[in-house]
This record gives C-alpha cells, structure tokens and sequence, in this order.
C-alpha cells in the first residue's frame, strides 16, 4: 500500500513537470543560446546572443538573465515555470557551479557561474558542464530513447572531445563534477602535447581541431601529395575522403583508430548498453567507423563478448553493448539544458 | 508518514541481516575457499580446498556445496542464514551467472554456475566476479571505510589486473556484468600481445606476471646487468629494488608507470573519490608510487584539480578524489563474497 501512494504521487509530480515549461542557456565561447522548452512542444522558442566574452563574466551573466527573464515573461501566463538549467564548457565544479580555468572562457576562473545566475534571478538554477548535457539530451531524446536504454557515454567530437556518462537517466558527476573527461584520456602516451598538459589525448586526434592540423602537418611534411597545398576544413577533408581522396580518407582512419581504441577502454571499463559519438565530426561517420570497430574488435575482449552480433546478445539482447552515432545535432547541449530540470538531477543544487 | 513507515522497514531488515550469518566462497584457479561471516565477528571459519579443475566444473561444484552445506550446518542454530556469495574469475554474465571462456577455469566456458549451484542447494546463490568481490570487501570493510566513502574504483595486481567499481556501496555491474575490466585498458597500443588478444594492456605492464616476464626479458636482452642471470619473482624484484638494486627499481617505476597513465584515464572519465590499488604487488606500493603520481600529474587535468592537495579539495574535501594503497590483503575477494549478500546488489538474480 505504501508503494501505491508513493507511485501515485510520483505520477502526479511528472504529469505537473510535463505542463510546465523550462529554461535552457547554452553558454559557448562564442554564441550563447537560450530557449525555452516544453515536453509536448520541444524548442518553443531560441533566443541567439554573442558571447561577450571580453566584457567580462558579469556581462555575460547579465546577458544570460536578460534573455531568460524575456522567456519566462513570454511563456509564463501559458505554463508554469518548471526550472532553469545552464549549460557551460568545464571544468565545472559541483554542487557548488563554480569554473576552474575553463579554456573556452578565458578569465572567468574561480567564477561562481550558478551563484551569480541565482542572485541576480532570485530562483534556483542548474549549471552542468556542456558535453554532460550533450549526453543527457542524447540520452532522454536521442539514441537512448530509439534503443530503449537509460545509460550511455557519449563522446562529441568538435573543437575538442567532449564526453558525458549517464547512468539510470541521470549525469553521473564524479566526486566533484569532474566526470566526464575522456576526451583526455591518453590514447598514445608519447603523442604531441595537449592544451591540458597531457600527450597524446583522445582530443588531439579524433576532434575537428586535430583533423585540420594532421592535415596540415602531414602536408608540411611531404606526407599527403593528394591534398595539395590547400587549406582544409574539417568538413572539406570529409567531403574530400568521401570522394575517394586517400590522404583525406587516411586522416579519418587514423582519428577513428584512437576513437576505437578510447571506446575499447570504455567499454572495458563501464560496459554501457550504448555508446554514443556525436558532435560536428560525426558527419563523417562512415569514414570513421571501420577503423572504431577494427579496434574495438582486437582491443575489448569485453566488446567481443557483448556486441550485438555475439552469442551473449543473441540470448541476452538487454546484455548488450552499442556503438553508435548521435541522433541529434548542434542542439543537443541546448536541448540537455531545457530537460536538465525535468530528470531533478539535482546535484548543481541539492547539496550546497 | 510514507516516509516513516519505509524507514522503519528498512530498520528492520537491516537488524535482521545484522543478526544473520552469510557464507562466502572465493573460487580460483588453485584453490577453493569457502567461509561463514558474520557482520560482528567477520570470518568465523574457513574451509580451504584444491580446485578440482581436472575433475571437471559439477565436481568443482560439489565440493563448493559440500562445503556450504557443512557451514550452514554447523552455525545455523546460532544464526539466521542471510545468504550465499560466490566470487568467480570472469567473464561472468550476469543476471544469469553463466561464465563465458574464462581464461582461469579451462572448460568451463557456458557453465551457469549460479544455476548449478542453486540446483544443488536449493536455495538463492548471488553469484560475481572476483576482482569486483575484492573492491565491494575495501569499500565496504576496508580503503572506502577508513576514507569515508561508498564509491571506489580498484586495481587488484595479482597474476593479472583485477578491476572492479562500486558505485553508492554497490557493484557497478554494466550491461551484462561485464564491467570492471580496466585492466585490459589499452597503455602502450603498439605493446605486447596479451592473452585476451589486445596489444600493450594495464595487465602486460602492471602485474606480477609482467614485473616477472620484463626482469627475464630485459636480463636475456642485457639491459638488466644489475639482475644478474637469477630467476626473479614478483617478491625477490621487490626485495632487490627496496634494496637499491637499480634494474630491479627501474621494473617497479616502469609499472607505475603504466599504472598511472591507466589511472590519469580511469580519473579523468569517473573522478571517483577513491582509487584503489590492491593485489599482491602492493606491496611494492611505496615504489610504484612516484611514477604513479606522476604520470597522474601529467596526464589527468581533472587530478591536479581535484588531488588532496588542491585548491579544491581545501574548499571542498568530499569532492577531493585519493589514489591509495588497499588495505585488506588476499581476503578482500572472500570477504567481498561474504558481505556481498548484505549489500543485496542482487543483480545476480533479482532480473532472471
């Protein structure tokens, strides 16, 4: 009996959830972006400001509730507010939202981002680090909901790698907030210096940064005659390997031999039901995946066991292990933010 | 006044448990051992057998319920049974508790041991691997204990790397129990075969086996002068480098080595508050050490952030995350099966 009130009251709190509506702010180094998002309707509505980043945090922060009180003025007499959540690149440190030297926010150091949003809104909100929400949109509305499964890793490869873990729904933080940075994981422990002081990053190799400069450099070298002396961009190089040329396909083949070899150690380690790669680089999915599975295949003993083509998945198919491409695109950060109060992760606030 | 009457039935059954006895069996490639435990007088006896492996897996079987038969006999007038936990080397499938290929138990690949054992007793078996049984015995009863903690990650440096993450006093299972397998992390991609077909794994750098393997290896190349033409074990190398000898030293630092670029990884994706280091290796902690902590530093941002010296850590000490020794020695797997059917992680077989 006691499971039957605590069931109904729990479907009340949803049915309430899913009348209202929420506010998501995507904070990059360049564009913020502010929506607001309800489970019936998705995006109602986006609101697109530049990062003024040299103005300093506070304007930034100043901008970030100009455009949330708009929102909120707009849709309020229609829904009721369910909750704020905040998107920013990391290191993000939780419960307390404050930034320990992001490198895409130059200068907001030790910045107190929820704290700031909170006073100057007088509500609570919730900051989480951008690829975790990548992750939990990815997980809530993408991959996970067509494959019917509640944890995923997600990898999003842009400027950089991003990754966020969900396990049961919910952003699975680490101790601090710091979960979630296998982007730097080492890939190859003598490769060339990464930003965060490591070599050999996941990062320096399968992001869109790292395409453009091994094209560069191999160039420089005399390494790649059929790219000329062209400029390349991560999505020319694509759409050059696409077409046949070899130097172009053989650069995607190197940055999804370290995919694969990051996703083996993954696997090995988590053994998720669905592994997920996102970001702008996944357009070139095809050139990346044969070498992901080549490597996942001599590198996880684990992967072997549990691939969806095993002895184990055949008598067992919720046993298994998913490698896949992300279904949604750029806004899946946006996105992850405006579900980010529905899931009540609750660990931006609930412990501070 | 849901929340009450919860409460008091959680109360309850944790009293029971606490009054109650489990039985633990550790079963390994060499020997068997099976205990009774209980949760105020930890083992209160022991039966150690040779693993009949020869005699096949339903021989292995009976003496393993020969033996829980004569503890349960022995101390049920005393105790309530509260359970049976067996820890198996791996691949163990779980819910179903079947074992898939285990390089350990030759022969034994496809046998449900959960099921076997359930027949034979009649009774509910929690059946799960042995590297994660050792981690649930040092976050419970050891490391995690002394630390505070409920959550770890370990690293159990025996004949291979054991590995096994508990998250929330819980085994973090995966998909089909087939998490826990860091030890199988890709190091060094282009390094030595190991037996479960990848290149350059933890386990090739950071074991017994491999301290062994490198010393003969680099005596019979002459890169090892000060090791002589002696044969080496685990311990004499040990031994030697506490004693100065500078080959024996530099296979310690080489370990470490390994053991921390495997770490910085394990860090940057989970940031735990607790890695743990175990096995018999350990015991040369205090020379693996320097090259653990420095590749630490070197290779995870996310540690320098959040290491016990920290800005962060000052601030906030739950968020910091330790890498330590452990603290039980080679009964933290049978321990591990002893405790296991208090912490009723029951992934075993609550799902089949």
């Amino acid at each position: 009996m006691n499971r039957g009130r605590i069931y109904i009251s729990d479907e009340v709190k949803i049915m309430t959830q899913e009348q209202g509506f929420t506010i998501g702010v995507d904070l990059g180094g360049t564009n913020l972006r502010i929506a607001a998002y309800t489970r019936d309707a998705g995006l109602l509505d986006t609101i697109l400001l530049p990062t003024r980043l040299a103005a300093g945090c506070e304007a930034v922060v100043e901008d970030m509730c100009g455009a949330i009180i708009a929102l909120k003025d707009r849709f309020d007499s229609q829904y009721e507010l369910a909750g704020i959540g905040v998107g920013t690149p990391g290191p993000l440190e939780l419960p307390a939202g404050r930034l320990h030297n992001p490198p895409n926010l130059p200068g907001w150091d030790g910045f107190d981002l929820r704290c700031a949003l909170e006073k100057k809104l007088q509500q609570t909100v919730i900051v989480e680090s951008d690829a975790n929400l990548a992750a939990l949109a990815e997980c809530v509305l993408g991959r996970g909901r067509t494959m019917g499964v509640d944890s995923l890793c997600m990898l999003t490869l842009g400027t950089g790698v991003g990754n966020g873990i969900i396990l049961g729904g919910k952003i699975f933080a680490g101790a601090a907030g710091m979960a979630g940075e296998a982007g730097h994981a080492t890939i190859y422990p003598d490769g060339p210096l990464c930003p965060c002081g490591n070599h050999g990053c996941l990062e320096m190799y399968a992001s869109a940064t790292a395409v453009v400069r091994t094209a560069s450099q191999r160039i420089a070298a005399g390494l790649a005659p059929a790219l000329g002396g062209k400029t390349w961009s991560a999505r020319t190089l694509a759409e050059a390997a696409f077409a046949g040329n070899p130097d172009a396909k053989q650069i995607y083949t190197d940055a999804g031999r370290a995919l694969g070899i990051g996703l083996a150690t993954l696997v090995n380690t988590l053994q998720l039901p669905l592994y997920v790669v996102g970001g702008g680089l996944v357009q070139a999915w095809e050139l990346l995946k044969p070498a992901i599975f080549e490597e996942l295949h001599h590198r996880s003993y684990v992967w072997r066991l549990v691939e969806p083509n095993s002895a184990l998945a055949r008598h067992n198919p919720r046993g298994t292990t998913h490698v896949l491409p992300a279904e949604l695109g750029p806004d899946a950060g946006l996105l992850g933010a405006c579900i980010l109060p529905f899931t009540a992760n609750g660990q931006s606030s609930s412990k501070s």
